[in-house]
C-alpha cells in the first residue's frame, strides 16, 4: 500500500476518495469531467470556507477525519444560515507530497460523513501539492424557491434568537491550550462542530427577518446583522443557559467569566436569526431584542467590554 | 494608507476587493452575506481551481494581477470545457499578514480584468491567513438547457480539434527557467492564460461529442478522453502549426522538438475537442481522429516518448 499522497500520485489519490461515492437525482455529472454539474430548483446558494493546518486545527488535536468533517460543516453551516437546503460541496486540498496517504483517506472519509448529516452530495475538487494542508470547500445549496435570508432585513421590534451551541468549540480550545483534555465535550466540539442541520430552512419558513451563522463568536456575528440591518441589537445575558462544561473550564481557567465563551466564542455554527415575537419556531432560545438606534450590538444595554470574537488577522 | 494586509484587516481588506463590484440581473445576493445567491436558467456546472505560491507561479516573474487574472482563467476554461456560459466566481484567498496591501489589491484587480473577459460575476470568497499565499477559484456557469459536454462521449469516426494555443504558457516557462523574459509573447502567455472564451459554448452546439480544458498538457488531457471514451486518440503532428516564438525557444534550448511543447505543455487552456468530421467550428484545428482499441492516445500512430504533461505530485 502507497505509503505518502506522493506515492500514491494525484489520479491513485482522486480514484480512490471518489470510488463508490453517493450521489443524487439532481447531480447530472459528479466528480472526474471538467465540471461537476447538477440542476437546482431555483435560486443557488453558494459559499466558501478555508481552513489552514496550524491555524484552524493542530495536528495533535484534531485528526484528519476530525478536519475533513470541519471543512464540510463550517461551509454547510452558511447554506443553513442562508435558508437553503444543501445539494453539493466541491473541495480544494492542497497537502505536501509527504502526507502519509492515511491522512488523506481519513481526511476524505471525514467529507463523506459531514456530506451526510449536511445532505450533500461530493461533487468534486482539486488535489495539489502545497507546503502546509489548506482545505477549500464550496457548498451550494437549493433555496427552493423562496427569498434568502439575509443579514439585512432586523427589523426594530423583532427579536433575536439561537439554535445549536455556542461557546463551547472555544471553552474546548481553552482546554486544549493549557494541556487537558477534558472535558470531552468542549474538546469535541472544537474537533468537529455540530451545526443545527435543517434549522434553516425551519427558520426561513417562520419568517426569519435575518440570519447569520456564528462562525466567529455571537457579538462578532450578530454585528453583521446589526450593520447590514442598520438596528441596534440588545442581548439579554440572563437568556442564556451555561451549560455545565463550560461552567467548569470557566472556573478552571481561574474563575473566567463563562458567559464569554457564549457571547465571544467562534467554531459552533450556531444560527442566529431575528423575528417577529410571535414567529419563533420551536427550540430556539430567545435572548434579546432588535430596536433602533446607532447600529452595534449590546449585552443588558452596554457594549460589552473586550473582544467579540475571533480576528481573521 | 495601510500597510501590510495585517494592517488592513480582514473587513478592510474586503471591503476595498468587493467596493463598486460590477454584479449581473441572475445575481440576487452577491459579496456581503453568509452566502451569494443566483438564479439559472437551467442545469449548473461549477468547478474548483488551487494555485499555490512558489508552485503555480514564482513572485519574480508573475505579479499579482497576473495571479489574479490566471486563477481565473484556469477555473473558467473548465466551464468553456463542459460548453456551459459563465455565471460567477467565489475566490478563497489564504496569505500571510505581513503580505502587502497592496498586493491584495492588484490581485484584486487581476480577478476583475478576468472576470469581465470570461463574462463572471465575482460572488463572494474568503480571506484568510496561511504561511504562504494560496488562492482557490470556484466557478460556476449556466447550461442553458444544453446537455453538458462531459469527456466520455467521443465516437470511432470522430476527429479531434483544438482552439486556442497549445504549448506557449510551457516554452516561457522554460525560458524564464533559464533566467531570460523574452520572447515576451511566451513569457505573458505563462504569466495569464488566454483560455477561447465562448468557443465552448460553440463546441457544444455544433455537436461536440467530448471536450476537455488542456491544462495539463494536449497528450495528458486527451487521454482522459480517451479512457472516459473508452477510444483511441491518434494525433497527427504535421497538422499542428508551431508557431515562431516556441521554435524560437525550442532552438535556443539546444534544439529541443518545438512539438513537444506543443503536445505536452499545460497551462495555456485551449479547448481540445471531438466531434463528426462534418460537425468542426470555424476556426479549429483538426489534429487527429478517433478509432477503436486499448484506450490511449498516439502521435502518428506511436507512443509518444516521454512526458505527458504536467504531474501534480
Amino acid at each position: 500500500m502507497a505509503g505518502t499522497v506522493g506515492d500514491l500520485g494525484e489520479f491513485g489519490l482522486i480514484a480512490e476518495i471518489t470510488a463508490g461515492l453517493p450521489t443524487a437525482p439532481n447531480v447530472l455529472v459528479g466528480p472526474g469531467d471538467d465540471c461537476a454539474v447538477f440542476a437546482p430548483d431555483g435560486p443557488v446558494a453558494v459559499s466558501t470556507d478555508t481552513m489552514v493546518a496550524g491555524r484552524h486545527w493542530r495536528e495533535n488535536w484534531s485528526g484528519p477525519h476530525d478536519v475533513g468533517r470541519k471543512a464540510v460543516a463550517s461551509a454547510a453551516a452558511d447554506l443553513e444560515a442562508e435558508g437553503a437546503r444543501g445539494i453539493g460541496v466541491v473541495i480544494s486540498l492542497a497537502l505536501p507530497a509527504e502526507t502519509p496517504a492515511e491522512w488523506a483517506r481519513q481526511f476524505s472519509a471525514g467529507v463523506r460523513a459531514e456530506c451526510a448529516e449536511a445532505g450533500l452530495v461530493l461533487l468534486g475538487g482539486d488535489l495539489t501539492q502545497a507546503p502546509q494542508i489548506v482545505v477549500t470547500a464550496t457548498v451550494f445549496g437549493d433555496l427552493e424557491g423562496r427569498a434568502p435570508v439575509t443579514r439585512a432585513g432586523a427589523r426594530p421590534g423583532d427579536v433575536v434568537a439561537f439554535r445549536g451551541r455556542l461557546g463551547w468549540a472555544e471553552a474546548g480550545l481553552a482546554v486544549l491550550n493549557r494541556g487537558f483534555r477534558s472535558p470531552a465535550a468542549v474538546v469535541n466540539a472544537h474537533r468537529v462542530p455540530e451545526p443545527p442541520y435543517g434549522q434553516g430552512i425551519v427558520a426561513a419558513l417562520a419568517g426569519a427577518t435575518a440570519m447569520v451563522d456564528v462562525s466567529d463568536g455571537l457579538l462578532a456575528d450578530l454585528g453583521h446583522i446589526a450593520r447590514s440591518s442598520g438596528v441596534v441589537i440588545d442581548l439579554d445575558p440572563a437568556a442564556f443557559d451555561i451549560a455545565e462544561p463550560q461552567t467548569a473550564v470557566a472556573a478552571a481557567l481561574g474563575g473566567k467569566d463563562p458567559l464569554a465563551f457564549v457571547l465571544t466564542g467562534g467554531d459552533d455554527h450556531a444560527l442566529a436569526a431575528c423575528f417577529a415575537p410571535s414567529d419563533v419556531p420551536e427550540g430556539w432560545v430567545v435572548v434579546g431584542a432588535v430596536r433602533d438606534g446607532e447600529p452595534g450590538v449590546l449585552v443588558d444595554g452596554e457594549t460589552w467590554e473586550g473582544s467579540a470574537g475571533w480576528a481573521h488577522f
